[in-house]
């Protein structure tokens, strides 16, 4: 009664759906998180604890969120893929882009304690977000492909940097000694100089995290590195090579065949992607959480797991 | 280099700039917080220190937002309005809608212990947050009005539950009993069976909890109350009144003098309000912010405060 | 049945509603008309048929929107004013945009012969068009101030341009012995040189064309002079004047306490904007629409129309 | 100077780019077209002329985007299909959407007098029209199979209805006489009251019609007859087929090899796809469009037209 006369408010919150069949994705940002680690003395160039925490906050989204299907992290940012058939929350953009940067911080500062022991913390820590939709496959890698390379270039800075700092150099020399340089270069400082072989850094820090669900059904990794060897170009056509190959494009057939007449059944948004030998379709619910931390750029990783662009 | 490659998907982060000089509204909602208040035995109807927390997350995202004048919460939802001037992150709205969510959700949870002394918290709870524009005063009123509205409505249902819950009857009995009642019948109901006067319950609980920044110019109390009486139209015209209105009319004339050139100068984003005898700008930046639990459906809070709707 | 199974694609169409209550401005704008004034031989600096074309079609949209209470046009662009209560189309944004753009279109080339009698229009023209929303009345005045300051600069430029080249300067020169000169310095050369004084030029080149309704209850012409006064801040404090902002106080007082009980009804979308003595709400139907030059960048254009705003 | 200080206004006007490499359907629907058709006298249940002018009006549309490589008609609207890559007017939704409907709206109107002649165009007709985004392929042919499927039914319907009402039967007693009639009644009902086999009537009323630009590199027909056959699943595995196939397989097979170090380059929006023998990139700018009425539900056009959808 004295409600109604002022509930037509209401009508201003307008809808904000995302074009269906999109891939969704949600990137997760620290805001001041130079000044966070700080406070916080995190160790330079990697803070382990404050990685594992990240991995904790992104475990927590993909526990709600079944329709994340892959995770990745590095440093104070998190990103979020979401299947392109999902459609929690009618797909609404600030309800779901809210919702994701909330569980991420809400867990990020439950859990600290547990990675931190001992160590208190000063302040809440907050993280903006974002959504970003991609219409095609070739983009959703790309774009991972983008943060994972952006982790590289920034943890090979990063490692030189505070090699030179824990040597004793300032901040501002550090900065110096390494401009202009390129990756080649910074390699090389760190084996000359600090007899560090980059590529003896745990993956963890040189490749980032990644989340995924384990799959139920997964390809023998020989037919993966077969697969692999095509992108190099260079590897020698092996009768090993050539029937794994042969063997994969029957499975991938296989998938294609089982699926072919639910897609003919025209659903508006499929929520199924057909993947391995049975072709079972994704549910989005199975599937323990893992954390690994390996390449995402070449195809091995994609390949070996169908379901996430399906 | 190998970078430059990739950033193109950097083009799919499409801009979201809000309607410029529309008042901003941010709506943040507790997330399953009815499992989440008897997960944590909160006390029914009203938990005091479930309401002060919520009032110090509101607080934290107060410290952090400058443009946000006012904040209305009440059970597990809080309303934030920024000034329509407010130009942080260049009015991007997922910026601005998920650094609030997380804000809140970080101050919540960092300052669970305090507010819950001896109080474990069991898992992290989360908020959801949107962004609404209204173009005008009135509908800002009138939006503060409905949650203030249903503050009333929700507060006078749960206390009648609680008290008939309390008094022996199973919830379901409780629902069966309060169904069709109006107004008038709940407090009926609170006073003849358990000899309660709705409006001596605090005001805390029956009108919300208000947070405004303390205005350094404040208008006499004479005045507004003057002021207040043209609302019901049952005053009586004393001279007390008639010389008041008339030091207010003078009061906002000068400071519609002072603002005038600069309006007039025709900045995009008039960043200034005059009130107040000083007709001086509202910088954003000035005042404590105080926690009030009174009447903001009529004139009066508002005549006081002429630099929240500025 | 075969239609179903595709029919799915319609979830595509995302809705893309217009904050409600803010004043939406539809500009329509010529596409490539420097071309077609030239290929349809259009006179310089002002051809009236071209104009009086452009009403016709301005005229058009207004008689299929009667939401749209203004409009205001000059050489190949034409901006329309809906009021900010429309609900056509449910206010959806592309269904309004593109509407307007084909009916004035349509109407361009319809009526050309009438216009250009003996003139063959040789090649369909088009305009685009697009949907500015602003949120208060300050805005709207300021958008059409700038279209009609627009319109004062580019009519003195061209008429100082094409005198020049009509007096045998190629454009080039003519261009040349403009660049730099501000706008004295244009009526000084008009007059000096061409004996023209460009304010006897008509009005409907200097001012351009707005598009209004009749009103059935217009305010007294004195009234609004009188009321014009208060712009300057030169005229001297007759007692005519005081007399006739006397008179237009309590036309608007009752204006107002008429619209009050309508307002306090809180209809979401209120449809009415009380003025003039009978404080008659604007229906949107009524009203003959009649074409002006006359100047709208200061108040009696619209004191003597507050319904425009309403 | 007087015009910056209003010029603030512009802010106003939003950014409304469309998602990146997503495909672009435009929409133009006519408005009230069945009272225009009836003003106009035009033939039921097809008037041909009426169907040209419209064909015209698309035509007009593609002349000048030549980012449109498909358009598909029937009865009062046309449906155009930027490819993915198009970047007009920087891919922003309003100038894409109100363009689009000005020049089908002016080129209908223009071209009236050439379709229509000796019948006078007794007022000007509109058009709305909307932009929908598709992110895959399959909604793009699904899209397309919607429009197409709607005008069998539709023509169906039409036919039976104006054979009713030619033959004696009242509109009202036409409708009722269909009413309930399946597909296989309503052959039934032409065949054996009209003596008229369904499939006999012009495909330009069964189908609809198509507009596409001539392929520079046309695929052989018996290769596209081949690749047909396995939509049905119910052909012999021909030599003939399986040659063909194999011979189109390594056509694309080089295509996606010429085309693959350009996208590996990255570009974020690329404005090329691959066809053909020679795998020259679509520069959106060649082909003479040609009027087609066939089935574009099924393979064989798209096969044929691997463009469209590159």
């Amino acid at each position: 009664m004295a409600k109604s006369r002022f509930e037509y408010v209401k009508n201003y919150e307008l809808p904000d759906p995302l074009l269906p069949n999109a891939y969704i994705v949600v990137r997760v940002d620290g805001r001041g998180f130079h000044k966070f680690s700080d406070a916080h003395n995190f160790e330079k160039p990697n803070d382990q604890r404050a990685l594992d925490l990240m991995n904790a906050a992104a475990r927590a989204v993909m526990d709600e969120f079944v329709d994340v299907v892959l995770a990745f992290g590095q440093s104070d940012e998190y990103s979020f893929l979401m299947r392109r058939s999902a459609n929690v929350y009618s797909r609404r953009r600030s309800k779901i882009n809210s919702t994701v940067a909330s569980i991420f911080t809400s867990a990020y500062v439950f859990n600290w304690a547990k990675f931190f022991p001992g160590a208190e913390l000063l302040y809440p820590p907050t993280f903006d977000s974002r959504v970003v939709l991609y219409p095609g496959e070739k983009e959703v890698r790309d774009y991972f492909s983008w943060r994972q390379a952006d982790t590289h270039i920034n943890n090979l800075y990063n490692t030189c940097f505070w090699a030179l700092v824990h040597d004793g150099q300032t901040t501002r020399e550090a900065n110096k000694t390494l401009q202009g340089t390129n990756s080649k270069d910074k390699n090389e400082l760190l084996f000359s100089r600090f007899n560090v072989n980059y590529n003896d850094i745990a993956p963890y820090f040189r490749k980032g995290s990644v989340l995924v669900r384990v799959d139920p059904n997964p390809v023998p990794v020989v037919l993966l590195e077969a697969e692999d060897a095509d992108d190099s170009g260079s590897e020698t056509p092996e009768a090993a090579l050539a029937s794994a190959v042969e063997k994969r494009l029957s499975v991938e057939a296989k998938g294609e065949e089982a699926a072919g007449p639910k897609q003919a059944g025209g659903s508006a948004m499929p929520t199924t992607g057909a993947h391995g030998k049975k072709a079972k379709p994704y549910e989005g619910t199975s599937g323990e959480v893992v954390v690994l931390h390996e390449d995402i750029i070449r195809n091995p990783f994609w390949r070996a797991r169908p379901w996430l662009l399906a």
